[in-house]
């Protein structure tokens, strides 16, 4: 029943479903009016939109460092709410910080609510016409700023952190560096296997504890099999307690993978609210849940309670929303990178915790062609960054702790 | 009566003006299915057009280096045939020869005759396109010939230059290294002297002869005063051996122009055939029929005589056809990214052989939205590629000699 096309591009996603807390900095607002097509020149190549971005001078001496957070798919408040890493260095460097807005998230809408519409206005939501409106807008800056000798410095995570290796890749005169966190530009056109991010997930929890990644590993099956049952939804939504009856397991299928995924991802070793709020270690603590049922307890209550950490750490739910969950904004925004320059094959390995599944190629381009009416182009980000060779040609700090699920997709030097 | 705005962006359309002599080099001529739009995901953008390129692999051994030309403005044929230098280097290389025909010239249209119809056509020709258009068609080579493992240097003279040191500055996972010659890449953005250009064409002159440079200075002077007179363009057209009477003076004025400033950059130490034919050290050759006339002898008729050498040292011409010279194909083209993104100011100072002219960007604009309904970028190269704080990143040879109008726009480390 699995379906693996809408879970290999979902773990990007889910960033933009999270609420955006304030900005812990103070900032001011801006909008710089941007141009829909850097690289042809027909008419409507000309149209401007106007690129949200956020800055703080707090710090900042004239002539001093500009750090650029190259922002990914998600609002721009919400990446500079949980950058604090910008904020601490800031003073020490007297740096001017700087919150660039990407286009087709947030307030950034090169066609305003129509942007989403089609191929013809998606089509110029990309990487790297994302790159060259932070060249643009950094270039004017500097040159408003009369400020054209700072250095400047890109900074970015996930999505974000290769857009800042590949601006450093692609605008040395204009970046004299880039801090790439968790940025998995090793993950495509097969540079890694196509298991390594799912097993990484799994190492994280065999790591924690092997009871708990083996009865998440066995749940997947017990799923199944209540499913199967006579009545076997309305129990399964008991169990889960879901606010409506489940009309299929699927939901409850996706609900449990993207808690154990997102949680590995967001496996921090203090207290933070990025994609949810979540304790120190929230591994670690999901598996002391699972580990800590009495013996003869189901698969099922357990993983379902693991997850309730994930979904539910503030203790404001009374039932979950399993099913159609809102479609946040910025959700389709990643799926249409996905489906064109963003191909990062994903599989679940025999050893991993998840049920073992494929990558169907031409079935993610069948869905592809399907919702978007576009072609994936596979090897162009290769193509146009590189790969290993255009990584060690970087001279970027490529982040990411041993325990991140990216972290066989980053460059080792 | 000058106007600025065609000489500006003269010298490059000349190439394609040229005859297109075989190549001496044996070829194979290919074409390869080439993606319109890189940049944009719209249904138009994959559009595909058969890009040619000429390979030659007489020399190569698997896994020795490819060595790559980056077409510029015209047929890849007159360039391979004038690009004796890699057919040189490649028995010590053992090097793969590749010449790759550049979008919107010669046969590769991607719109067959209709390419050049509108700014919705043409907006597909520009630099970066056909960066990506070179990074796709090589990677593709290197696949086909099962040797990724052989190192691609490119090369490229004139725009085909900038285009070799932007290719290795933006594709340095693609390319080991690029020897740009005479490569311009510092002629935006008043990164240089606007004047520099024709003020070094003067110095070939001045360096040549004192007195031939004070002649061509002073033939302009002489060359209006007789236009004004009355019957002064029949003598005019009798002077310049015109095939037609003139009908203004304008082309006269453009066609010794011409004959000066091409003449300076291919002032080759060798009997040569590039733009034209012309014997070893041609600017000399032009001040000692200048020098060589007896004294008394109008300016005007020294400068016809001299610009006679450029335009029929081959002795085949009978006449001259100044006016309406035939759109030879590829011209459209230069004038187009000049109107884009290859704006390069030139003016003339007081200093040199030609009479003062600024540039008014003003009136430049005009003319190309009158033209093509196109805005230029003007600022947009030195952001895509720096100036000199780029080519400082490059690790590439760009070469040019000192009497190379220039030399003034090449970076020096």
């Amino acid at each position: 029943m699995q379906t693996f096309f809408p879970r290999a591009t979902y773990y990007f996603t889910s960033l933009s479903q999270a609420n955006s807390p304030k900005p812990k900095m103070s900032y001011k607002t801006q909008y710089f009016p941007q141009q829909l097509d850097h690289f042809t020149f027909q008419p409507n190549s000309y149209k401007i939109f106007y690129q949200k971005y956020l800055i703080n001078n707090h710090y900042w001496q004239h002539g001093a460092p500009i750090f650029v957070y190259t922002g990914n798919e998600g609002d721009i408040e919400w990446f500079a709410a949980n950058t604090g890493f910008l904020l601490d260095i800031a003073p020490k460097f007297r740096a001017l910080l700087v919150f660039i807005e990407h286009r087709f998230y947030g307030e950034s809408m090169p066609f305003g609510k129509d942007s989403y519409n089609s191929a013809e206005t998606l089509g110029y939501l990309n990487s790297q016409q994302a790159l060259a409106d932070y060249a643009v807008l950094i270039r004017s800056l500097k040159q408003n700023l009369s400020s054209e000798a700072s250095p400047v410095v890109v900074f970015g995570g996930s999505y974000g952190g290769m857009l800042a290796a590949w601006f450093r890749l692609k605008y040395p005169h204009i970046a004299i560096g880039a801090l790439a966190s968790s940025a998995p530009i090793l993950h495509f056109d097969d540079i890694t296997p196509r298991s390594s991010f799912y097993d990484a997930v799994s190492q994280d929890f065999k790591d924690a504890s092997l009871n708990c990644f083996e009865v998440i590993k066995g749940s997947w099956a017990e799923l199944e099999a209540l499913s199967a049952q006579k009545g076997g939804l309305v129990e399964l939504s008991r169990t889960f307690r879901t606010c409506k009856d489940l009309h299929s397991m699927s939901s409850a299928w996706d609900w449990l993978w993207s808690a154990f995924t997102y949680t590995a991802m967001v496996n921090y070793p203090m207290k933070a609210n990025f994609l949810k709020p979540l304790p120190a270690y929230p591994v670690k603590q999901m598996c002391n849940i699972i580990d800590g049922f009495p013996p003869g307890a189901s698969k099922l209550s357990r993983v379902f309670a693991a997850a309730s950490l994930y979904y539910n750490y503030s203790r404001t739910e009374k039932c979950f929303n399993l099913e159609n969950e809102p479609d946040a904004h910025g959700v389709r925004g990643w799926d249409w990178q996905a489906c064109t320059e963003m191909v990062m094959p994903m599989t679940c390995s025999n050893e991993s915790m998840f049920p073992p599944s494929g990558f169907d190629y031409k079935e993610f381009v069948q869905q592809c062609m399907k919702r978007y009416g576009v072609l994936p182009r596979p090897h162009w980000i290769t193509t146009e960054f590189g790969g290993k060779v255009s990584t060690s040609l970087l001279m970027n700090s490529v982040t990411g702790s041993f325990d991140d699920p990216f972290s066989c997709h980053l460059p080792t030097r």
